[in-house]
């Protein structure tokens, strides 16, 4: 149940759903109300005046706002939910915000849910006897901080109290206070996102006071030793009755390492980091978490934790503050996991003004794929398969030095075939890594030495059909399978017919993913204006082949986007940002999953879109030579 | 700042401060309202109509309630806060619910803080991918439940969800979800109530589903080795680096041990204790969460802690259920602990409907005192000395085997002095505990041998007053002092001068802590019309001697009352009863703290009180013959 939340005097509307608070509803709108608590009720500076569905008064209203101006209509925008058609008069802001541009051009609006608040407490005399607790909660309410003093602080409070002279820096994070530190130390404070892959984790430092990422670096997942994939890392799990400990064990060393690394290059502290936002896939957070992805990685596919989860880093041995927290995203489902979420935050494919229908894809061995609009979001787990990867490609390799990336074929002259190999010209290619296997197939379409069902052409048939000889003579088979010679003879890198089976398998996965979308939401591809290629592998495809083997929607070229790791990016969002990190939490309310697993359509489509669409985008001089 | 509440229709006015809820206010008023949730806001049983009064609507509200109800003025009471005058049609109980009678004529609703609840789960399936969680906290919600679930728990679930078919019992302590159990465990909940004295701790396991205490058990606190009150405790902190560590290792040795013992005696096993209630003075409380009691033995007497408190028991390394948890009630100040607070809620002095002034004294190196009605209430503590424990008196000790702990002295006959000795009349005495000294003096004053100056007549002034020569002969001197022979010549047990004057400053110093309350309330000793001595050695204190030497107001001998271990009570209460926990982290609000340290008039008053007062009672026979 939606309703229309009108804002005045810029007459923005929005459809928020019931209960969402009209302080959450104007941030969504675009519309950040002046705040600094974040939303919890206790700044008391978001007041609005209901013109209309001004229905309760909440205890935080009674403590802010008078009796006349309640009477009036105003009141805690944080505190007043929408149950009806809402009209809200928005004060102009009192401080102009500080806000940062992060993800896929998100103007963000710097609200952490970090806070150092700096205290000069009065001294406790025969008069004025409360306890030290009740005297730092006491002097934190006048700052309009409401706060659960989190109970490891306690004994450390009254040495703190008395050594630092009764002046003191509260930390808040969320609504606990996790630390009391002597003397002003409000300048200085940092949290870390992090994006857990099964392959990469990244990590960035970010400065919250500024918003500045002071370092960022990536490094492998320490799990990688069990298994490439998420299910080769559940399997040990399930064989081996250490195995949840040793994963656990080593995605913590991971990050630990990575931040130790990150904080020795910024010259910050590991205790300067009072919060962390993970994101990643269901797996790889269950792991670290140290719960068994096992019940993920069987039908029906279910994981131990979806929802938002805050809790205590120390609790899951990451070596930040003491008392620092962890914040991870919600998934999805049990394969678009909470790095999607985070994707989706970042890229704004729900919130954009616009109400255009795009389309997030994360390429990999499960193509993760959202489709929707502010009205509107479906999303949907693709099997794809491992030869993105390079795997079960007979050149295929990883996206590592010596691989092709790249493929040209110009069929005129003798540079018929160019390649670009990763590292750089100089190196003699190795191998073939995803984004080169689908240049490569995109490129024999385009040249018409590979049909729309997926055939490589003999020779003979090639030669018939007029193609240079340069390219037919490149026509070869190996091992009894017809193949294509992509390097010079003497490297014998080629792609076989059954590689480009193995590619039009995995794109045919995914596209037949897109397709139970359009159908569920009733449109069709000419609907889709714009895709957003996620994920590293994303930064790599060039749009154009995605296009021609039929990966992605037959939109124009500019128009398919790589939109780089919008998963970290997304976590960076959440930290800098608490009302973005709300908007992530409910994003899995707002976008349907549909599984594909035993749906009985899902081959009929996938068979339907296994064809390569018609080259449309070939140059038309080639293939009528 | 209160307003009236009446509750229709039986018409029951009580003032609830400002933003008191209803639901709690109609508790105190003596009128449960329905509820299984506690007023958290989740069942939505607790509907009243507000006639009058009925400002705002909350999301619970519009949860639970339809719109025309609302517009009619229907609320959940435990969401609608007192603003103002109030009027609420209460409806009939549609349950009757359970209750006990507890504390000093408490009736109790049984309203635990722990629940349990029997949920059969819906099996996952490709169409219902929630997570575990997810789905326990759905079906959790639909019983009326809204948690947040302890993350230590969700490492477990997925192994206690598919291994009991998706038939569990949820463990919920407040607002948190503890424990998943297999299967239906729904019958057995227990919890344990422990009063921490300085000298001797009391632990009751309590079966929460029936109200019964299954075990109780007293021993001696293991901190005894340091000190027998709370200042050398404090010192022993003081002076050396590892005290607090060994002080609290000792406590929670303590409590560890007397746990094991009670649940081996009542076959209950410690993981089945989900919650813990503990009372104590601000520094038996202090070392028990591990916090230095430092600054509350130095002015101006500062607890770290002293708002009411809920933590995980294991935190602090008591052994119950690993996520059990563990409440402390608040202070009321530094000398005027938990188990105050606690006592004054066990005996209903601060809600009898009655409107009658009470005194609460609970005797010992610190007299704690509470003087209030429903109206209002005032507390101190008068530092008494360690006169009443049979210390710094010459033939003084504990109350353990052969201490007097009554005298009786009759005048006429050859029995004229009749002592009671703690072990049996065949134990000859070996000395005087609090509860004698009590008596001897109260008994030298009514015969007329003790003066209202405290002096004790010589044997010449004594034969001069026409004393029988039994009790003459009595009167000698030891040591150059002043002595009245208590025991039979050969054991030698006197009263001295100088003993004297130690109950006397003892009791005066308690005396004119009453006297400051009763001056601040504005009220005389003539308005008090029941006094309660509360703590074990109030119990063995006679009434009749207590007013005689002034101990306290001169009130009908039957109107002073030993309430027994009141503490263990309340806590008890509070462990049976959210709503009364409720009640008790109210009161510090309530009762108004005055300090007497540094108090100008305070030496004024204690000179005033320290004569004795007027032998009132004593037969007027013995005193003229």
């Amino acid at each position: 149940m939606k309703y229309p939340v009108t804002f005045l005097p810029q007459n923005i509307v929005t459809h928020a759903p019931e209960g969402t608070t009209v302080f959450n509803a104007a941030n969504w709108a675009g519309l950040p109300i002046d705040s600094t608590c974040g939303g919890r009720g206790t700044c008391g500076k978001c007041k609005v005046r209901l013109v209309r569905g001004a229905d309760g008064v909440s205890e935080a209203d009674h403590r802010f706002i008078a009796e006349a101006e309640l009477a009036a209509g105003w009141r805690l925008s944080c505190r007043a939910a929408v149950h009806g058609e809402c009209v809200a008069e928005v004060p102009r802001l009192m401080s102009s915000p500080k806000a940062a541009l992060l993800g896929y051009g998100q103007h963000v609006l710097l609200d952490p849910n970090v806070a150092k608040v700096y205290l000069k407490l009065d001294e406790p005399t025969l008069e004025d006897q409360r306890g030290d607790l009740t005297r730092l909660l006491d002097a934190l309410r006048v700052e309009g901080w409401d706060v659960r003093p989190d109970p490891a602080l306690w004994r450390a409070l009254p040495g703190v109290l008395r050594d630092s002279d009764w002046t003191v820096t509260a930390v808040v994070v969320g609504d606990e206070l996790i630390a009391v530190e002597p003397g002003d130390t409000s300048a200085e404070a940092y949290g870390v996102a992090v994006d857990v892959g099964t392959t990469t984790v990244v990590a960035a430092v970010v400065n919250l006071m500024t918003g500045a990422v002071v370092a960022i670096k990536s490094t492998l997942n320490g799990q990688a030793a069990f298994g490439a994939d998420v299910i080769s890392r559940a399997s040990h799990v399930m064989a081996d009755p250490g195995g949840l400990t040793v994963l656990h064990e080593r995605i913590v060393a991971t990050l630990n390492a990575l931040v130790a690394e990150l904080c020795a290059q910024a010259g910050v502290r590991p205790e300067q980091i009072y919060e962390a936002v993970a994101v990643g896939n269901a797996t790889m957070l269950h792991l670290l978490l140290g719960i068994t992805p096992e019940p993920i990685s069987v039908a029906p596919f279910i994981p131990a934790v979806d929802g938002p989860v805050t809790v205590a880093a120390a609790d899951f041995d990451l070596a930040l503050h003491p008392r620092a927290r962890l914040g991870l995203l919600p998934h999805l489902g049990a394969y678009v996991g909470a790095d999607i979420v985070s994707g989706v935050l970042a890229t704004g494919l729900v919130r954009n003004p616009d109400d255009r229908l795009r389309l997030y894809i994360d390429v990999g061995t499960n193509g993760e794929i959202v489709l929707g609009s502010r009205a509107r979001a479906l999303a949907t787990a693709a099997p794809a398969g491992p030869a993105f990867e390079g795997a079960q490609i007979r050149c295929g390799m990883r996206a590592s030095d010596g691989a092709i990336e790249g493929v040209r074929i110009e069929p005129q002259g003798a540079g018929a075939v160019r390649l670009q190999v990763i590292g750089g010209g100089h190196l003699a290619p190795i191998g073939l890594c995803g984004s080169g296997l689908i240049d490569a197939v995109a490129e024999l379409i385009n040249v018409g030495l590979v049909d729309s069902s997926g055939r490589l052409l003999t020779p003979a048939a090639a030669r018939a059909a007029g193609q240079p000889s340069e390219l037919v003579e490149r026509l070869v088979t190996v091992d009894g399978v017809r193949a294509f010679l992509l390097s010079a003879p003497g490297q014998n890198i080629v792609l076989t017919q059954t590689d480009i089976r193995a590619l039009q398998f995995a794109k045919g996965a995914i596209s037949a993913g897109v397709h139970v979308l359009l159908d569920a939401m009733g449109v069709t591809p000419d609907d889709v204006y714009e895709v957003l290629l996620a994920g590293s592998f994303g930064s790599y495809i060039n749009p154009a082949s995605a296009r021609t083997i039929g990966l992605v929607p037959q939109v124009p070229v500019d128009r398919i986007v790589a939109v780089g790791n919008a998963a970290g990016e997304g976590a960076k969002m959440c930290l800098l940002s608490f009302r973005e990190r709300e908007a992530a939490h409910q994003l899995p309310g707002f976008i349907d999953y549909l599984e594909l697993s035993g749906r009985p359509d899902f081959n009929d489509i996938f068979m339907e879109v296994l064809a390569f669409p018609p080259p449309a985008g070939a140059p038309p001089v080639v293939r009528r030579q």
